[in-house]
């Protein structure tokens, strides 16, 4: 449960784990098979066995409920090692592939991604509580990572940001059925650290 | 309009370029508006102010119509220069970025993504007649430039073309009310041939 979800339940019940959860996997149930557009509070309790007061009661609304669920997929912020660049990233782009275990779980990834053009409000909400950290993460290591001399110091570090991980997201995006190995993550980190052209 | 679309045209009536014409751009309205889940042969054919007929005279159905119709946001396969990598890639990246100059294309590209997955015929009939030529084209230039000395030549060739093309196209679906600019293009090709990492 991320803390923006803490921050919105309400009111003085005896918080019931087994609820929260059971509403967490409906949603990713529901997003799975139907997407965005087929995933409702009144779905989403049918699925879970709960009221949907019990739902309105620990989330503001199906946007929250939604951005939590997904956020629960891709687990705490990583702790990164600080020994090189590229062990930071690729604790980074490991940490990006996680929650990817079952084939349910890909298919929420990759639903979440085209459809929230769609709900701009949603869009929005998890850019601010998912993206938006995991990016000041990656920026904080490349930004160590240039005054200590690992990096170019020449480069736009938003367009680093975006060499460096978008292969590992590309790739989850195209291959919604299979996980990507370690020895792939590395294949891609290489080849962005040290350029695929003859030095 | 595409080989397959023509392949799978019926009848002898006489062609009727506006229709189709009518046809494809209902479909890319419905697809921005409603997503794939939302988009059926009679909302097309109502939008498009034809009836359901003259749709199935032209298409076998509506898998082939949406395939078509976002392939028509494409256009056809680019014709590399062959000059250097770089000048191939940048042709490359540049087709990818085509079809993207209203918000209504760039919605549909992004939605069209992240649907798939639960439209397997779809997803099948679009990674064989759109993906796979530019896959192709992409692999034919990377193989040129390893016997041109240009790429390194201990790299995995899939792993590289994920690397050169997956900023661009990982950067527009996370942008999709943007077109990126040449210079931002440039800069990713770049850092992807060149290395990130300090030499």
């Amino acid at each position: 449960m991320t803390e923006i979800a803490q921050a919105e339940r309400r009111g003085g019940r005896p918080r019931s784990e087994d609820a929260d959860r059971a509403i967490i996997e409906a949603t990713l149930d529901l997003l799975a098979r139907s997407g965005i557009a087929g995933t409702t509070i009144e779905g989403i309790a049918a699925q879970a066995g709960v009221g949907k007061t019990t739902i309105y009661r620990r989330w503001k609304g199906l946007e929250s409920l939604i951005c939590d669920a997904v956020a629960e997929l891709k687990g705490p912020l990583p702790t990164l090692p600080g020994t090189s660049i590229r062990d930071d990233l690729l604790v980074l782009v490991e940490a990006a592939a996680r929650g990817r275990e079952s084939a349910r779980n890909r298919k929420v990834y990759a639903c979440f991604i085209g459809e929230m053009t769609r709900y701009p409000a949603l869009d929005a909400q998890y850019r601010e509580s998912v993206i938006a950290p995991r990016r000041a993460l990656t920026r904080a290591a490349l930004e160590r990572a240039v005054e200590r001399g690992e990096l170019r110091d020449d480069l736009d570090l938003e367009v680093v940001a975006e060499i460096v991980t978008a292969p590992t997201l590309h790739w989850m995006l195209h291959n919604p059925e299979r996980n990507p190995t370690r020895e792939l993550l590395e294949q891609f980190l290489d080849g962005v650290l040290n350029g695929v052209a003859r030095g």
